[in-house]
Parts: C-alpha cells; sequence; structure tokens
C-alpha cells in the first residue's frame, strides 16, 4: 500500500472531500428531522453520530469529483446512500436481534424494536424524496434497485443463513444483495451524475462491487478472528446467531461426518453449548478456512483495484485503490 | 346513499375497472416476484391474497380515468399504491405484535417478524421501482412523500397512543399519516398522469384525504363496537394495545377523576384486569363517544363528497361519491 505514510485513505478521501461531506451532513440533518414526531431524529442521530465514517456517502461523492462533476446534486445522491445505509442498519439490528453497534447499544435495545422498524421505513422514504430531486431517472433507477436487491439479499440470507447447503455461490448472492449493491450504486450514480461516458461508469460499478464484497468478507472473518475492542461487536456474534458465513462454509465443505454433525447440531439446529465457539474456531483453523477466506477478500481487493483502470489519472483514484488494499487491511 | 340496489360502489367501479384491476394484479403478480428469494412472493402473496378490496389501487384507477387518462401508466401508479400498502401492512403487524389480519394469521405468525420487516423492506423498494417508470417527477414526487408521511404518522402513533395529553388534533395528525396520505396520493397522482387542471387534482386530493379519515375513524370505532366476524379482527385490540383512538380520546377529555384513574391505569400503565374491557366500553356509552366518533366519520364522508363537486358529471363520481357513503355505512 503507498501513501500510507500520509494518511488512511478514507481519511485522506475525508479531507480532500471535507466541503462536500459537511453539505452532506447538513442535508441529513436537514431531512432527517421531523416536524411532528421527534422519535425520528432522535433514533437517527443515535446512528448517523454513532462514529460511521460514512464511506458509502464518500465513494459517490469521490467518484462524481474524479469524473469532473460541477453541480451540486452528487450531494443528495450521497445523503440518499446515506439514508438507505441506516435504514438498513435500524432494521438488520432488529432482524438480528442485535444489541451493539460500533460499540454502542443498537437502537432496539435503547428504544424498541417498533421505533427501529419505523424510523427505518421513514429514512427510506426520506431517500426516495432525495433521489428524486437531481431529476434523472438513470440515477433513480439505480438507487431504487439497489433498495430492492438489499432487501433481496437480506431475504436470502434469512432463508440460507442457517442451511448447511449454502454453498460458495449463495454466499457471494447474498453479500452482493446486502453489502455490495450499495457500494457499486453509491460509485455508479457519482458517475452517472457527472455524465461519464459509459466505460467509466461500468468501471465505477465493478471497482464498488469488488469493494463491497471486500468489506463484507472482511467483515464476516473478523468476526472469527477479530479483537472485540477493535470490531465493536463480539468475537462470535455470526456462530451464535446460526449465520453461515464464508469461514464455516468453507469448513463444512472440507468437514468429516463428526465435524458435519458438530455444524448441523450447531448451525442448524442451533443447540449451542460452552465451548462450541471454541470448538468451531479449532475447526477453521484445521481446516485453513480463516487463511482462505482472507486469500479471498485479497482478490477481491486486487478486483476493485483492476477494476479502476479504465478511469483518467486522477488523485482520487489513487486513494479509492489505496482504499481497496485498507479495506482488507485489517485483516492481512 | 343512491345506487346501492345495484351493487356496493367498490364493486362497481371493480367491474367498470375489471380491465385495469386484472392489469394490476398482473403487475403486482410480476413485480412481487424474486429470482433468488423465494420466501418474497410466498409472504406477499399471503397479504395480496387476503381478500383486500384493493380500495386504494382503484382509487387511482378511477381518479385517472375519471379525467380521461388513456395510457398505461396508471396501472403501474396502482401497483405502487398497492405495493406501499402492503408493505405497511406487513410492517405495522410486527410493530402491533398482531395475531390476525383480515380474519387470517399474520405474516409475522406464519413466517416470524424478520421475513415481515425484510419483505417489507422489499415492496418498499419495488414500489419506488415502479414509480419511477412513466417518468413524472411531480408523481414520484407525491408518492415519496406519502411513504415519509405515512412512516411519520406510525412513529407519531408510537409515541402519542399512550399518552393521556393526546388529543384529537395529534389523533387527526396520525390518521392523516398512517391511513389518508395514501388515499389522498392514490387519487391526487390519478388526477397528475391524466394531466388534469389543478383544481381537479386538488379535488382529488381532498376528496382522498376526507376519505381516508372516514376509513380510519370507522376502523378505530368498530374496533369497539364491531361484530368479530365481520371485522376480521378482535374487539378490544385497540384497547389492548393501548392505543389510545377517538372514542377513548372524547372520553378522557370527559372524564371525572375517577375514570381518569381507570384510563390512566389501563392505557398509560397497561395494567388491564379481567373486565377493564367491559369497564371501558361502559364509559364510552356514558359519554355517547361512540356516537360521537361516528358523527366524526360522517362528518368527513360529507367533506369527501363536497370534495368531489368541482369535477365534471361522471359515472365514476358518481360512484366515488356514494363509495364516501358506504365507508361510513359500516357504522351508520
Amino acid at each position: 500500500m503507498n501513501n500510507e505514510m500520509i494518511g488512511k485513505p478514507h481519511d485522506r478521501l475525508a479531507t480532500l472531500l471535507s466541503d462536500d461531506m459537511a453539505a452532506v451532513g447538513a442535508l441529513i440533518k436537514e431531512r432527517m428531522a421531523s416536524e411532528h414526531a421527534p422519535r425520528i431524529p432522535e433514533v437517527t442521530a443515535h446512528l448517523v453520530g454513532a462514529g460511521g465514517k460514512r464511506l458509502r456517502p464518500m465513494l459517490t461523492l469521490a467518484a462524481a469529483r474524479m469524473c469532473g462533476y460541477g453541480g451540486p446534486y452528487h450531494v443528495h445522491l450521497a445523503a440518499t446512500v446515506g439514508f438507505i445505509h441506516t435504514a438498513t442498519l435500524l432494521h438488520d439490528d432488529v432482524v438480528d436481534e442485535s444489541e451493539q453497534r460500533r460499540g454502542r447499544p443498537t437502537a432496539n435495545l435503547l428504544w424498541d424494536n417498533q421505533s427501529s422498524v419505523l424510523v427505518g421505513d421513514y429514512l427510506f422514504a426520506r431517500s426516495f424524496q432525495l433521489m428524486t430531486e437531481p431529476g434523472s431517472m438513470r440515477v433513480m433507477k439505480i438507487l431504487s434497485n439497489a433498495a430492492a436487491t438489499i432487501a433481496e439479499g437480506e431475504v436470502l440470507q434469512l432463508t440460507a443463513a442457517r442451511n448447511l447447503a449454502t454453498g460458495e455461490d449463495i454466499y457471494l448472492q447474498v453479500v452482493r444483495g446486502k453489502t455490495a449493491a450499495l457500494f457499486s450504486a453509491a460509485t455508479e450514480v457519482g458517475g452517472v451524475i457527472a455524465d461519464a461516458p459509459d466505460d467509466q461508469i461500468q468501471a465505477l460499478f465493478d471497482y464498488g462491487d469488488a469493494l463491497g464484497i471486500a468489506f463484507q468478507i472482511v467483515d464476516d472473518l473478523l468476526d472469527y478472528q477479530g479483537q472485540e475492542g477493535v470490531i465493536g461487536k463480539n468475537v462470535g456474534d455470526d456462530f451464535s446467531e446460526r449465520k453461515l458465513t464464508l469461514p464455516v462454509i468453507k469448513a463444512v465443505a472440507l468437514a468429516d461426518a463428526e465435524e458435519r454433525a458438530f455444524w448441523e447440531r450447531t448451525i442448524e439446529k442451533g443447540r449451542q453449548e460452552d465451548g462450541d465457539l471454541d470448538q468451531a474456531l479449532a475447526l477453521l483453523r484445521k481446516h485453513g478456512t480463516l487463511d482462505a477466506t482472507r486469500e479471498d477478500a485479497l482478490g477481491w481487493a486486487a478486483k476493485a483495484r483492476t477494476a479502476l483502470e479504465p478511469l483518467r489519472p486522477h488523485e482520487i483514484k489513487m486513494m479509492l485503490t489505496d482504499l481497496a488494499d485498507y479495506v482488507v487491511s485489517r485483516v492481512s
């Protein structure tokens, strides 16, 4: 990774785009307000203020600027992406019955599931209001398709996550939906609003897609080998929630009969006992699937870098290249 | 009510618009499909097939036809309205922890809350995809605003429903949001897609708004005086869910100290005992608030009829006038 000595790539992007990011922050604050229901900005502010890096909105701003956009609407699109992301976080925490996000109690714990569901709906609706404002049909199609793909990925996960027949192909489909769809829409609409040529827009889409997949694989890997203070959630959450992710899918594929019985009991049937997480970790290490998963993440990061090649030289292009490395640096 | 002898007004509308309604049904079926996640059409079909009259989509078709629309896109807008409505039903049943809707078990009971939340999100996203297809910015603004207003009304209800300080003004705000916003958007976009003059579009909006308010007040009244088999839910559900609705709000305003203590215990504190529902009904009858609530519903139905006056004579106009009467006929 070059340039590491002068800061993390998302920090460098945030510095370069600081005026735009401030405008996005102001627009989000303005649009999350509700005249009648103060619960809405309370819940939203809890998430928006929770130290997220606003990576996805920043991708939209970066793509638009890199493609030479000079208008005001990349800010609306970045805020749209931010609202969609926040809405999915609120609903995810209800679905997963999570109690912690980014090291803080979740909204469903601080308020209730009802508030999380309905405030999430409000933010979805707000995102659709925002996305209409630039008046671009193509942008609206991309972002509304992304919202449908995200939900589809989440539903697929719901039905596939506890089924040992779920292979790497289904895992990839889930990840493309629940995570990568918003990354790729974020970068793509940046190019579209800038009226970039189609090959550049395709390059931006491919970059966002590969970056999002790398990002999610790293997240799933850290769930088994991260340090609690660093990842802001508990090690083994996916295991205790019986969520099949790549390290386990790879281990199931290599399992002998006894190991398969272990995964059936703990993931499919959910009869978990003390010591099962240690046993799961031992099996992942035995079959080297944590390493293999890391290799996959590195491969997607490389694909993200390669995807950028059709784009002209630009300081933002360099930062996005570094960002692809950075996303996997937590596990490499 | 005229014309009652030749059928209920929504049945006559459905007959007149049967080709359009069939097209809406086909489009809904096509768009609720999911290549990857079969759970989505399963859950959606449970609601779509549950004997709903598709009143809201029909309002869009009726408004468009009445204003002389000859194009194909009223079908997309009606399907949009249908998807938004189905999505809100799925989420409402999670929020209310309901077990029955239209006399059948709810999706959250048959599957789980997770599926209801995520399939609802999918249908919201699908509705936004659909609403972009006619390519009308004005239509998109109306429908995305409606979606935000619905969620806002639901959140307001969440914070206001168990608070005895909630007066009729807040109740009206909640009802305008959670129910009337979709009725008024449904009729308004029908006029907009037909390129009707502004005063006619305003008339259609006002009609939908008043009709939706009448509809919800009747629903809330039937919760206290309906017959179980007829309304498809249990009498007293709102009371046991501690949801302040108009009959109770009016009774609280007239309560003496002892009665107020009863409402505080049962609604605010939620410490309900056997016999409390009977006691609540006795208080509503004592203060005549069921009658007063019915009068309010009839007043909104009259407003809906009056709102239609600026529109040209048309057989659909007559049916919509009758529909306003019909909506309150269950309690008049």
